[in-house]
C-alpha cells in the first residue's frame, strides 16, 4: 500500500485518492479474496507536500455476503459493509473525506462503471474528479516479493509433480477429458484451490490447436499429446506445458520437438534484468526461424504470471519493456502444423539479479510412451 | 445475428455497425469459443431505410492461435486472422467499409480499450464514430432459445446426478477440498468441460460464509455442509445448492432449514411471465421476514444463468425488470448465522409461458447423514 501511494504521488501528483476495484489488485493490497470489493486509498496528498511514511488510510467496501470474510482477511485497510451498491458508497465516503481528485484504473474500469462512478459524485465536484490512470497496482504486481516467490515456487512444483504422476495415465484410447480429470483430481487432492485455467490436453492432430482444451477425443496410438495446465495455490497460479509422444514419432515430429526445445532454452538463456521482452521473444523465435519453422510459431513467447494467469510483462515481438529482478514469466514457444501435429514446451522463469532461475523442474527431455 | 441487427436498428438507428468483444457474446452470435475475438456487425443501415431480411455482413477478427478453430467453429460471419492487435484491424476494416458510426457495449468495454479503439480511427472520422450502447447481446441472451434450454437442462441434470453421488462421500473428518475434488472428478468423467465456478463446500461454522470455497477444513461430526456448484456442458452453466446435515441437528438449525426451503419454494411459485424480479425477491424474502430471519439473508434471491454463471436478470429487491418466457434464473435464498451455521437452497428455474419449470430435480427434503 505504501509503494502504491508513492507511485500515485510520483506519477499522478494532483490526485489525493485512488480507487481500486480489480479483485486480484484488491487481494494483493489487502488480502481480501471476495469477488466484490472497492478499495479507496486516500493519500491526502496535496501538490507540493511530500507523502508521509505513515500508512495512508484505506477503506475496503464490500457487500453483505462477505461480512465475516472481510473482517478475517483484510489487512492495511478498514472495512465497510455497503448497504447499497459498493461503488456508490465508496464515492460517498470520498466526498465526506473531502477528496478532490481520485484516479481509477483504465484497464479494469468499464465505460459503464465510470458512468456510475461519475453519477455518484455531487454535480459541483464531478468535473475532473476522476482521473484516468494506468494500472499502477498491476505494474507493482509484476515484480514479486520474496513471500510471493515462495508461493509461486510451491505452485510450480505441485504442477511438476502432477505432470510426473499423469504420465502413467496417458495411453491410447483414453479420452483427453479423462486425462484432464485425473490431473485435476490429483491437483485438488494435493490442495490446489483450483486450476489456473481450463486444462489443455490436445492429442494427435488436435495438438496443432494452441488452445486445445480437453475434449472427448481419444488419445491416438501414435501422435503428440500436449499438456498445458496450472494450479492455484495460496492464490498464485502456476503454468506449464509439456509435450509427450505416444508410439514412435516421425522424423518431422522429432525435428519439430527438438527445434521447439532449443528455442525454449534459448529464450530462457536470454532472460536477465535489463533485457527487453522483445529480445527474449526474438531469442526463441530466431531459433525457429533458422529451423524454417517460424511461420508455424503463431503466438507470442510468454507472459507474466502471478495472482492471475496472464499478467505483465508481455514477452512478444517488439515489446520494449525491460525485465526486472523478481518478475516471473513464462517461456513457451510452440510449433503448430495445421491438421498434422503441434508441440509446445513451457516453463515459469524467475528473473534474478544476475540472470534467471527456472521454477518448473519437470524434465523436458523427449518422452515416448 | 438478425435479432441483434434488428435491436440495433430500433434502439440506435444512427449506427451502421456494432462491435462485439465480450467472449460469451461472440460465442452466442457465431459459435466461436476462442478467448480473443472482435466481431463487427455491419448493418449498412442508413437512417430512415428499413433493414433487409438478408443476413447482415459480419466479420470475426481473431489471432493466429485460432486459425484452425475459427474456421471450424464460426457461423454467420467471415473470419479474419489479424496480424496485429485485433481491435486495430477491426477498426481499419470498418473504415474500408465506410462505416459512419459503430456502437460498443459499455458494460464490457474498458476505458483503456475505448481509447485504443478511438486511436485506430482516422482523425477526421473519429468524432462521434463510437456510440456507447447498452449490452444488447446480453439482453438477447437472457431469453433462451429451445436448443439452449436443451443444453441447460442437460447441465442441470448432470449437476443433480453429481449431488446424489457425492452424498455417499460426505463424512466427518474428510477435508472440504476432498469432497470438492471428488465432485469435480465425477463431473469431468461425465463430460463436463469445466466447473462453472469455484466449488463451494462450506461445513460447520464455515457454512455461515455465503461464498465459502472448499478449504482444508475437515467436515465436522455435527453440522451443516453447504454444497454450491455447477458444471459447464456445451458451453452452458448449471448452478445448484443443497445443504445437508451431518449428525443430529439442533432445533435452531432445523428451523432455519425449513424456513429457507419455504422461502425458496415461495420464490419459485411466484415465477411467471410479467412478474417483476423485485416481486420474486420479495416472495422469498417475505417468508424469512415472517420467520424473523430476514436479517440473516444477506444477499439477493437469484440471477440469470446461461453461457455465463451470472447473467441478467438480477432477482433482487426493487428490480423492476419483468420475467419473460425462456429466461433461466436461480432461486437461492439463504440464512447465515455468523460463527454458527448457514443454509442455502438453490434451483435453476425456467420461465415458461404459463409459469415456471424447475430444471434442478434433486431432492430438497431434509437430509441427515
Amino acid at each position: 500500500m505504501q509503494r502504491l501511494a508513492a507511485a500515485l504521488h510520483s506519477q499522478l501528483p494532483s490526485a489525493d485518492a485512488m480507487l481500486v476495484t480489480h479483485p486480484q489488485d484488491v487481494r494483493y493490497l489487502t488480502g481480501f479474496t471476495g469477488s466484490s470489493a472497492a478499495l479507496v486509498l486516500h493519500t491526502g496528498a496535496t501538490p507540493g507536500r511530500k507523502t508521509t511514511k505513515k500508512a495512508p488510510p484505506a477503506i475496503l467496501f464490500t457487500d453483505g455476503r462477505y461480512i465475516e470474510q472481510a473482517r478475517q482477511q483484510t489487512k492495511n485497510a478498514g472495512v465497510v459493509i455497503a448497504q447499497g451498491p459498493i461503488l456508490r458508497e465508496a464515492c460517498a465516503w470520498m466526498q465526506t473525506q473531502h477528496v478532490r481528485q481520485c484516479t481509477f484504473d483504465v484497464e479494469h474500469t468499464t465505460v459503464a462503471t465510470l458512468d456510475t462512478m461519475r453519477a455518484s459524485i455531487a454535480g459541483k465536484l464531478r468535473r475532473g474528479f476522476f482521473l484516468p490512470a494506468p494500472a499502477l497496482t498491476a505494474r507493482l504486481r509484476e515484480t514479486k516479493a520474496a513471500e510471493e516467490i515462495v508461493r509461486m515456487r510451491a505452485a510450480a512444483e505441485l504442477g511438476c509433480s502432477l505432470f510426473e504422476r499423469i504420465l502413467t495415465a496417458i495411453e491410447p484410447g483414453k479420452p483427453e477429458v479423462e486425462v484432464a480429470a485425473q490431473l485435476e483430481f490429483a491437483a485438488r487432492k494435493a490442495g490446489a484451490e483450483a486450476m489456473s485455467f481450463e486444462t489443455i490436453v490436445a492429442s494427435g492432430a488436435r495438438s496443432a490447436l494452441p488452445h486445445g482444451h480437453a475434449t472427448s477425443q481419444r488419445l491416438p496410438k501414435r501422435g503428440f499429446v500436449v499438456l498445458d495446465f496450472g494450479v492455484m495455490l495460496s492464490g498464485y497460479c502456476s503454468d506449464m506445458t509439456r509435450t509427450v509422444h505416444l508410439g514412435r514419432a516421425s522424423v518431422a515430429e522429432r525435428y519439430a520437438y527438438d527445434a521447439v526445445l532449443e528455442a525454449q532454452l534459448a529464450g530462457i538463456a536470454a532472460v536477465k534484468p535489463g533485457v527487453t521482452c522483445g529480445e527474449i521473444d526474438e531469442a526463441a523465435r530466431g531459433v525457429l526461424r533458422r529451423a524454417k519453422l517460424a511461420d508455424f510459431f503463431t503466438h507470442s513467447t510468454g507472459h507474466g504470471v502471478g495472482l492471475e494467469i496472464h499478467e505483465g510483462p508481455r514477452i512478444a515481438a517488439r515489446q520494449r519493456q525491460t525485465l526486472e529482478p523478481g518478475m516471473v514469466i513464462t517461456i513457451e514457444p510452440g510449433v503448430y502444423m495445421p491438421g498434422r501435429f503441434g508441440v509446445r514446451i513451457e516453463d515459469m522463469v524467475l528473473v534474478t539479479r544476475k540472470g534467471q532461475e527456472i521454477l518448473t523442474p519437470a524434465t523436458k527431455a523427449w518422452i515416448e510412451l
